[in-house]
């Protein structure tokens, strides 16, 4: 079952879309919007699966879709916690400022609170205000959770996965090194992200969805060149259900919790970073990674960060080669 | 007005309590919920205000209240971001294990990104499962906010403050020295948090609200005996104008916004630390810094951390003595 949120008010409309994302039905009858139906899953869920099945045999009226009229399939949710399950980037970043990876985080997950009161939609722009703030895109895939209660383990945590999606992770990364140094993470340098045109079932995903990770390349492209085509099942270290436990080890996770892979990345065939795709490599999923590589290389970083006018496209597609999870083709606008 | 949520479902169901708390009038039929009245406060809240008045006048009838029956005002907010505003507290935690306090942190606030997903209520108790984890209230002014737009001025962001409350930020003090380290900041070491009994709009607090800072005692009771006076309008370094608009250099902040102030903290009247209330001196609004004060003195921390059944109380009282945002009233109780 794929489901979305029109444009409407501050949470959306619901809406179930066909497989295909040709089409959809409105679903606000049966909860108007999609946190709504988080909220009360085991009595909604049912209702929306006999809904996609009419959809999908043509017993129920529907109309075509337009990504451009989608919101984020939540607009804003109560808790937006991001991983960094991709070791391999993170040994990159340190790598990049000749710092030594700590065994640790090869054990224990790193995660940190993003702000979720606004998410943007799939068609959205990428609103900057500032070029010199180092603006980057970073492709990940997202579960959504129900309630997840504390203390929760791995395997129940895999369980409680409502949802499966893609998101575009903006950050500034000049505003990171300040940031950071204060010593309490992220704030100013994580603005608004975005999410996939539509979050799916984890059973909707067939062998894609095995042991908590989601399998298949992650594409990305930047001003419509192909920047990224890493394996978001390949180099995870933590699966989604070990980041969940480990959010959960202090406190419960309220239903419609969105939980970020971080940003996906695959070693090369030859166990280095990855090289661009060009080169015949696997790319990269934000324009850091690559330009660690290039320091590691030459000594700097060439590829600059997102100008006003690029543009970043981010999706899977299934085996007949259609968008999974719809596409996120955002544009960078000075605002 | 002061406003308040009865437990009811995931977010509650909204009531106007009177001026001294003695009584309520469910106002569910004017908003379902408090954020459903931010969402649309413009319009919501001249009506809260004439129901206010109401109530006020005796022309509607109205129940007594139950501290016991409120849920937090926003049971779930879609953003809680704490700030550490009184750098006098700061440098008490930088002093205690021998770090210089960079100048910039009087110039620049320190913010962190909270978990909003769940609020407790102000007779919940403390969930704890590991006394070892060292756990630790936080009592601290916060401000709920309306849409705030990116790039707002700090006197822009004044008049974008809705209300005003309490919380106990709960923190598990062992577990923040190895999570900061990983340099993401704050997850398993901050859980959920508990809310004031009431939100009040700024223009009840008179001469109490000015300049963006809540002036009074904050009074903190620990197993009832008093452990913090501290004033909150003094040694405000950033006032809540300034932390909104440091919030809003990168992003837009939706409406129902719950920002922190930090622990409240008070230099004693000769410069230095502050002395323990039994000592003749302001106390503490938090454990750590009586710790950080035992540690500077003599050598080491001598005040333990919370253990299963201690209380804590938090408050603050008008001219005549009642508690203005009612009281904070926990104990902590093993999960």
């Amino acid at each position: 079952m794929k489901l979305a949120s029109l444009k409407q008010g501050r949470d959306g409309r619901l809406i179930v879309v066909s497989d295909d994302l040709s089409t959809y039905v409105d679903a606000s009858a049966i909860a108007p919007t999609l946190q709504a139906a988080l909220d009360d899953w085991s009595v909604i869920e049912p209702k929306l699966k006999a809904l996609a099945d009419d959809l999908a045999t043509g017993a129920v009226a529907s109309q075509p879709l337009d990504a451009a009229a989608l919101a984020a399939p939540l607009p804003r949710a109560y808790q937006w916690a991001d991983g960094s399950a991709y070791v391999n980037h993170v040994e990159l970043v340190r790598q990049a400022r000749g710092a030594e990876l700590p065994d640790s985080f090869w054990h224990d997950p790193l995660v940190y609170q993003g702000g979720s009161d606004r998410f943007l939609g799939p068609r959205d722009a990428i609103p900057l205000a500032d070029e010199s703030w180092g603006c980057d895109m970073e492709a990940e895939v997202v579960v959504v959770t129900g309630d997840v209660p504390q203390g929760v383990s791995p395997e129940e945590a895999r369980g409680l996965i409502r949802l499966v999606g893609l998101v575009n992770d903006v950050s500034l990364r000049n505003l990171i090194p300040g940031e950071l140094a204060k010593g309490f993470g992220f704030y100013q340098s994580k603005p608004a992200s975005a999410l996939s045109p539509v979050f799916v079932t984890p059973d909707t995903l067939g062998d894609r969805w095995q042991d908590g990770k989601l399998h298949g390349a992650l594409n990305v492209d930047l001003n419509g060149h192909p920047f990224g085509r890493a394996d978001a099942g390949v180099d995870m270290t933590f699966d989604f259900g070990t980041l969940i436990a480990h959010l959960a080890k202090t406190r419960s996770l309220g239903a419609g919790t969105i939980v970020g892979s971080g940003t996906v990345s695959n070693r090369d065939a030859d166990g280095g970073p990855g090289r661009p795709v060009a080169d015949g490599g696997l790319g990269y999923s934000c324009i850091a990674e690559l330009r660690m590589v290039e320091t590691i290389r030459d000594g700097a970083p060439a590829t600059p960060f997102l100008k006003y006018g690029d543009t970043v496209r981010i999706w899977m597609e299934d085996d007949n080669g259609h968008a999974i999870f719809g596409t996120i083709d955002q544009k960078v606008e000075a605002i």
